[in-house]
């Protein structure tokens, strides 16, 4: 299993950046499950929104959905989505050398492809194979909004500047739902941007911390060992260019803290089992325990940057100095965040599909009960 | 697929703390891999070490290898190791109401398994099962040791202290292969281990930071999307309780970074092609790029702590105070610094077989040629 | 993924023949689920049951339950079931040569595992590990007749003699649950035990057809493509040592029917859909029907026999002639009949626990509340 | 896992017959295995030639690869096959009743998704999927053959006619590779031609046999249990509509042979290990032995068929008599035929790159070297 995950609920990534198209197949959703091309179609527009600090392709991305849905609802079957490259100027790169981009997988992929890989604006390692993430994500997210779950993030931290903190998380996670640069706090926001601003006049980029949380999955759910709820996500997280790091609840900040102010002490407040804090991010054991799944991902700074670099050409092996043209974006914190959404979005549905079975969330119908 | 992990090796646990045994099967060695049984029981103890610090049962980890291998290697058949419990005084809870300790698993075990489950020690929960993950883990580090492939994790920081980061990282990482506590800078580790004692006798716990380093493993090896390097690593680390956080090479520590700091340039040196730093921790776009891998993993200080904690009722669901009784390890993370080694051993193996093939560290005998 | 099987359960198997012990992991389990005794040790005497044609080892199959059930019940972690080898004289064959038994894997063992498998007694390869497999199938088998299905095999043919077909599905099957030699005529029955002691007499073995019924299931279940009933049922099938080959329904009786007899009519009796003929053996575009699941197992004759047989030794390539020695069983089919019940109890309760949530078959409990 | 197949290599279809289009995603060819669109375009066309027995769509598949694929060969990363579907007039069935044809996956699949299938021309179920898997399939074909693994199919036997059995099995293999309707011997093959029309012209169709052979796999690969080379393909198999069996070697001949008819003797001619005979069809102890795999597929009737037949509806599960109009094929047998080689190259190609490495058929590359 390469470029495929899940267990119960699957997606199959596949496309180039200058190939015929990016795309995805997703396996698993319950019939009947709606497939809501306008929310699909926000969410890949957040995902790819052009600003001043964003150099997304002028395309749009224009998703047909060539399998797995009919009248608007799942059939049950598989889904296939392709987006469609405008843009295919392609060049055949293999034989002639190039300098490997310091901070890119260009001499990773050497290494494992041997030169038959696709060089063409990233190829198959290009951050826009993360539109076909999020038009599939994006079907999951919108099934678990109907059972009452909601996954939202929101720029923690970038250049040096922080966000306020999550805080009545529902109604935080609905409002963050809409914002193509998503913080808790505007006046915030305003600062990371203007940093943002001053990193690329300065031909440079920022990295950045992401805080995303999922709210409204059951107690009960993950396993104890290996598919634990922070194993399965992270899989899935790690996946997102530029991400590397993943941590739950206190995280890293746990280093710092003592038992006694780490762990999460429960109250039954009215008949309902709570927990007082949330410092174990919804999660202990590797199963949620009720409270909102809150993870923090870092996010590196773009890579491709206009200042020189020392680096090597990725077949002769020859030291040189690169110069990356072009416009490039210097932050890509905000848009990573869409992705992160359809990955949580993929990763909980797929474990409440294993949990509670294929049918999870199928409305019911009377056709059933033949 | 729940207590399984790995794709053309696979380890499967089981087992509860005050059960008959706890155990491994690991499958999928090449035949004829080594199975050095005082590597085990050295690497076992490292774990297990008792001292001021630490509660470590009295029985020692005696494992008993019950299939898989002949003549001290592996015949390439599933490896089943069994440690049994000498200790295995059990009571039936099953009926009666328990209060559940904060930080631990007691609520999730209950909401997932609704009172079936072994809570005696923490069950299927308890720390103990890493003993078996860090015997089978050993037989893999051992072999990827023959391979030049080797595996070292100190503590990065403890209760507020750091020590001195990696240096020349094959040294190092060798230096602490038999340190029970291991650190780069003793006068460091000193310092920790007094604050230590000092939250003992404060009745708390402390939280901490491992670093690891993978030296050796090859460029080329893992995949852009899902099975990364980075996505592979974290699932399996996520299983050790207590790890709440997963990064690799600069981390969070990216966010404050900026592209022309964070990139790693690379250059021919003498033939070879190396980095000039290694922010990205040995891996880009998901594959390794030939320096040494290096991650983090953040963990929670330990939740059994004797201070009066609220919580509830797991069965009842009633409110009530909690002292948990006994000795209890005011730190554990010298301990899950080895099974963190362990899990990575057990990981790179993996990749490495999936990748170059079942018999990628098989010795070569001349019965091959019938 | 090797010696593994299933999706949301899975069984892993251990062990050889003359090793510590064989061995299974039984994963998955819902929480409360029996675990009885008693039942996996009928099972496991009927497989193993000493006769005139079978030459089962003298001593017992005791069985070991060491993790994951409590209080008679599954806690739903891993049960890990060791049933340990009470004879187990082992030599040191590793370099001296010896004849490979034609029909036994000695060959292909040798050129899989390059001289390091463990020879004694066919090792891993062993009819032995089918005793872990009857164990833990046992357990599903039992958990599914509390739901309602009910799972028999009779020997269809046996040295050129057959057996009556399956007539009233359900009560066959129950008949068949505690006969050694499963038939549904007892007269054939006679006939075919005869004609086995006249091969036996001729220092020769018999091979045979295994016919199975799945009664209950309901229809719904299974993949369109791959994942489906067939494929998940040949797959694991095809793990017990001597079946050759699987077939539902009329199977290769197909061949020679037309259209119009080969379809399955439906017809609604008094508001419940059914067929009106099963040669589709409950299965269609891999998904159950609500038929009875029917399916056959070819059966080779034991390879062991004393005649003298041409072969190579696997270590010189020398040819040469094997005479194996000591007694053998010459015939199988009647032990495999309980091996194909729990190989199907296996997977049948696999595809529902993915079909209908982990806690499918768990019990109702207050606990559950909270 | 769903409708994904494959360890090391993995397939995943997807599409409906009447949708948008078919297609099939296939990842983990090693890098640089040749993409050779006239190659598969020939499979294709052997799939679906029309004649007076087929009634394949006039329509041609045209296929388009959209990823994975550059300069003829592949990437190394996911191929997407997509074979637009011509003809796709759809209507909605969703809410009015139908009747379930006998035979096919209608009644079972209104089970499974509650009527949000799509059923035109049998949606997801429909045979045109399989033109995806031929395409798949038949790029790992192509690299076997270039690794001396040959793989071809005949029809042993239809409407009750028997073709002659494999004599050379690799000149054989060559031979079939461009017959429209495989047979080793043509005048058996004309027989059962007419047998086919015959049955066409009373409304009624025919079943069959295929046997195939895989030659030129080495021994030493599969695994003993569960991912024995019999599950394995014969998971795969399972998911060819229509095929109900299969069996290796004798199969169900087995029943009535004795051990030293069955067994097959081993000889060193000439410094090679041979097997006199191959009864096991290449597999023992679910391990390659070195000899040609052989194995057999019974392929029930076409279930369209123009007779009247005794169904129910779908949807109020009323009783009705269903007369399936247009022309249909009275036998598919011919045409599975390549089906079944495009599954055998599927499966065989992720045995070999799970048990030699990713890049076991990768070309050598001077860029390897750096």
């Amino acid at each position: 299993m390469k470029n495929t995950f899940g267990n119960s609920v699957t997606v199959t990534l596949f496309g180039e950046s200058h190939g015929e198209a990016v795309g995805a197949v997703l396996d698993g959703l319950a019939p009947g499950t709606p497939v809501d091309g306008e929310y699909i179609r926000e969410k890949l527009t957040l995902r790819s929104a052009r600003s001043d600090i964003s150099t997304a392709r002028s395309e749009k991305d224009e998703f047909k959905i060539v399998s797995g849905v009919k009248n608007g609802v799942a059939t049950g079957t598989p889904v296939c989505i392709i987006i469609p490259n405008g843009d295919t100027k392609s060049a055949d790169y293999g034989k002639t050398g190039f300098l490997a981009r310091p901070g890119h997988a260009d001499y990773t992929a050497r290494c494992k492809y041997h030169g038959f890989e696709d060089r063409n604006g990233g190829g198959h390692f290009s951050g826009r194979i993360t539109a076909a993430l999020v038009a599939a994500g994006s079907i999951c997210c919108r099934a678990l909004e109907e059972k009452g779950i909601f996954i939202g993030t929101h720029i923690s931290r970038a250049a040096g500047i922080t966000d306020a903190p999550f805080g009545d998380i529902e109604n935080d996670v609905k409002k963050l739902a809409k914002k193509p640069f998503p913080v808790l706090d505007d006046a915030r926001g305003a600062e990371m941007h203007a940093a943002i601003l001053k990193a690329k006049s300065e031909l440079d980029s920022v990295g950045g911390v992401l805080e995303t949380a999922v709210a409204g999955v059951p107690a009960g759910v993950g396993e104890p060992w290996f598919d634990t709820v922070e194993g399965l996500l992270s899989h899935a997280l790690f996946s997102i260019p530029a991400v590397k790091g993943v941590e739950f609840g206190s995280g890293f900040g746990f280093a710092d803290k003592k038992g006694s102010e780490a762990n999460d002490p429960l109250e039954n407040v009215g008949g309902k089992i709570t927990h007082l804090s949330n410092n174990n991010g919804g999660v202990i054991g590797g199963i949620t325990n009720g409270m909102p799944i809150v993870f923090r991902c870092a996010v590196k700074p773009t890579p491709s940057i206009a200042r020189p670099q020392k680096t090597v050409d990725a077949v002769s092996g020859e030291n040189g100095i690169i110069e990356i043209k072009g416009r490039h974006d210097p932050a890509i914190v905000h848009r990573a965040a869409f992705v992160v959404n359809a990955v949580a979005g993929l990763v909980v549905y797929d474990m409440l599909s294993g949990r509670f079975g294929t049918d999870f969330n199928a409305p019911k119908t009377e056709v059933q009960s033949i």
